[in-house]
């Protein structure tokens, strides 16, 4: 293992983790070490373009905490999480609901609330009523199926990416026994992911735009189901062919019904002009 | 741009890049996208394992700091690091010194010393003369290269690992009119790469040892030359095959000649045994 060369060196390194007795892990590290190795020999990176990547790494890491996560929106803008997505998640049966990236503003444990509550607690825009129906994938309802929603106000921002106390416009439902669920929110506007780090930095300098089309973000959790983490887009958004995250689906895309002042779906009586969106999920039954 | 999966997203993501007008950032962006891309369809990851993926490099970022760099190590660790260097400075010509890896531990800039100087500031260990001259290639010597030298202590530890107010075993010469260097040292050990962060981690359960082979750093520069970045391993040591870094090459292999206590070749009384190195460096002209 000396005078290694641009060919011999990838070798000598998977030689080395030929000792590693979690086979899975030899198996990710022997082919991250051929295709990397694969890619630098292709481009040939001088020494300072090798040293500005060791430094965009860095400062990618160091973008991190515990409300922003700038290595997941590499690897979304890198279309990484939705191959992901892809491969785990590929599925042909029109009844179950396709996912999409979970994006780097989910919350655990939001906080939970009632069937047809409002959610646009500490923010302001047009009022928008969501709701629709959970099944088994066969079109059964499915009852106590947990969602967490969350998604950005008027203006694209999510509530930790503001100074707000308390969690807004992100709960959790739970569907009753007709597997229902509902809420109101506001609608939510497109909006640039985060441009103030290396990620954006890297969209800016290659001409790309950093927008995601507005959408509604759901997660859902039952027992005996794969969880299924997806968005519900606006039908007349102007990004949906150029998804900055690449995780537009025609499955996944409704009209935001914009309804006039009067009493919408649930009996509430409106005095100003809401939309509505009624989508219902299919879920995959576990293997 | 809809509907993308494992197998079109790749393309997808290309065509997102092809208006970014610095032409070598678009080859290197879609080398990377290709073989990033290639690498996930061929191991499948989970998504809990892409999650671990996010942290690894999550932690890696945050673990550097200006006397820290955990990318470098991770480089270091697959191979990368030796890989771009041999893309950059593989020469069959045998006058002109081979180059390795230039490690975490590098300040810029550090202390300059006189020729001869003593530079186990503030450390305790066996006495180590080294001393060499630098030619042009062609065997003519060079004055007024500058040489910048660095090294872990008898334990394996460099000066910033550890609390010390200032620079130690670590200092820039200047060579002379007959382009020699000379300075007195410790003699370096064999050491682990730091152990304490993710890449420490991912060499341990790989089953992988973190040891580097003692060795001096060196960096040259000169007008005129390209920049070499290298090391001079002590011939006897046990880690020479297995270095975590696969930085050895055997034209940087020499004997530190263990002597008795009496006169050292540049005139210094010793009453206990000391080490002696001589490695003289030939450089390239530049391009």
């Amino acid at each position: 293992m000396r005078n290694l060369n641009a060919v011999n060196i990838t070798d000598a390194v998977i030689e080395q983790f030929a000792g590693c007795s979690d086979e899975r892990l030899k198996e990710i590290l022997n082919s991250l070490v051929v295709h990397l190795h694969g890619f630098l020999r292709e481009v040939e990176p001088t020494e300072e373009e090798w040293t500005q990547a060791i430094d965009f790494l860095t400062r990618t890491g160091q973008m991190c905490d515990d409300k922003r996560q700038e290595f997941i929106l590499l690897s979304d803008t890198l279309g990484v999480t939705m191959l992901v997505d892809a491969i785990n998640h590929q599925t042909s049966d029109p009844m179950v609901s396709e996912s999409t990236v979970l994006g780097p503003f989910y919350v655990a444990d939001p906080p939970e609330a009632a069937q047809g509550a409002s959610i646009d607690w500490n923010v302001e825009g047009e009022p928008f009523f969501v709701e629709g129906r959970v099944h088994d994938g066969r079109g059964e309802p499915l009852a106590n199926v947990v969602i967490d929603v969350w998604q950005s106000d008027s203006e694209g921002f999510y509530d930790v990416q503001k100074e707000l106390e308390s969690a807004s416009l992100r709960a959790r439902f739970t569907t009753d026994d007709q597997g229902r669920y509902a809420f109101w929110t506001v609608t939510p506007s497109p909006y640039p992911i985060p441009t103030d780090g290396p990620v954006g930095k890297m969209l800016e300098i290659t001409g790309r735009h950093p927008y995601r089309p507005a959408h509604v973000h759901f997660m859902l959790m039952a027992e005996g189901y794969e969880t299924l983490v997806t968005q519900v887009f606006a039908e007349d958004d102007p990004y949906l062919d150029s998804d900055a995250v690449f995780g537009v689906k025609d499955s996944l895309v409704r009209e935001y019904e914009l309804l006039p002042p009067g009493k919408a779906p649930d009996g509430r009586s409106m005095d100003v002009p809401f939309r509505h969106l009624t989508y219902d999920f299919g879920l995959k039954a576990s293997r």
